[in-house]
């Protein structure tokens, strides 16, 4: 495996971006400015423009590029098991500090820049979504998953209830608030036969 | 029925909140304010900021003040058909112009305003939750519902799918995919034995 080596671009790439989750978390989303980042980095604010259409693409790029957040699924050979410990792992990053508020607020931008939707979708909710078809594929082939459950509906039905709690009522979500849930959703509404 | 008269005030609150509406529609949320709202209510900003401590609040009191969008559940008999009607005639209201734009930015709003998210909470999440609990409720009565199906999470369970496909994917939530999500979520993930 060859490293492609660092540039000074890359370098500056990434301090632009760290000085804007700094900020971030600092002063919070609505006051986040790209004259703001650019001071404190130390860079022009051309410099960022030329790479970042918008403070929206430039918070974007900067909450999702670090470390790509391992958001895999494990594979014990128990999908109920896998997905609570993949989920829990979830809303631990994505529900609370210090990235839970940075995300909040990237899907509060992504309700007026369609530009930052797009991407959040490409980069964000779509890998996912894959990650989970994959391992319920194999659930379902293991027989441990219902054969007629509609697999494009999988990312919805499974984070739907958990994006529904953060964003709009706003409630912590608990390991044990996933697990009935999950619990839920694999039993059913409809009374069993 | 007694109906209290109505005031100049109340007709002048009226009228901020139309404006609100107007002009969101015409030049977005992002570049509402309460500036503009005043000038072309032809009142002075301080009348808006007595009533209306922010933009935020001025917005979710404009979204969800007048005539309450009418999201009782039916009831034929039949849970599943009446689900399927109200949240129908949900997503036609909330995931449409000219509604549903104001609504997504008001989610958005929420986002990294706590008074706001807090309103959206009472005014409209909790109000929804009850008319969903007690439809389930008698579902429940009557047989239709699993008997240990957690109601507590009705309302995330069944509206966090759409909310996601909303404001996450941003995808167009047809009446199909409803039926597809009621469906899945009835029917259960985990296999029948």
């Amino acid at each position: 495996m060859t490293d492609t080596p660092r540039t000074r671009a890359d370098d500056r790439t990434e301090a632009i971006r760290r000085t804007t989750l700094e900020l971030a978390q600092e002063i919070g989303y609505a006051k986040l400015s790209i004259e703001g980042v650019a001071a404190r980095a130390g860079v022009g604010k051309h410099t960022i423009y030329r790479r970042w259409p918008s403070k929206g693409a430039l918070f974007l790029d900067a909450v999702l590029s670090p470390q790509q957040p391992d958001l895999d699924y494990p594979d014990t050979g128990d999908v109920m098991a896998d997905l609570r410990t993949q989920i829990h792992h979830a809303v631990d990053l994505l529900g609370r500090p210090p990235f839970g508020p940075l995300f909040q607020s990237l899907i509060g931008e992504a309700q007026h820049n369609p530009a930052v939707a797009a991407e959040l979708n490409e980069r964000f909710a779509k890998p996912q979504e894959a990650k989970t078809v994959a391992r319920l594929t194999k659930a379902r082939e293991q027989g441990q998953l219902a054969p007629e459950f509609d697999l494009d509906l999988a990312m919805s039905i499974l984070t739907g209830p958990l994006f529904f709690t953060l964003m709009v009522t706003q409630e912590p979500v608990t390991h044990e608030y996933v697990d009935r849930v999950l619990e839920a959703l694999f039993a059913g509404m409809r009374p069993r036969p």
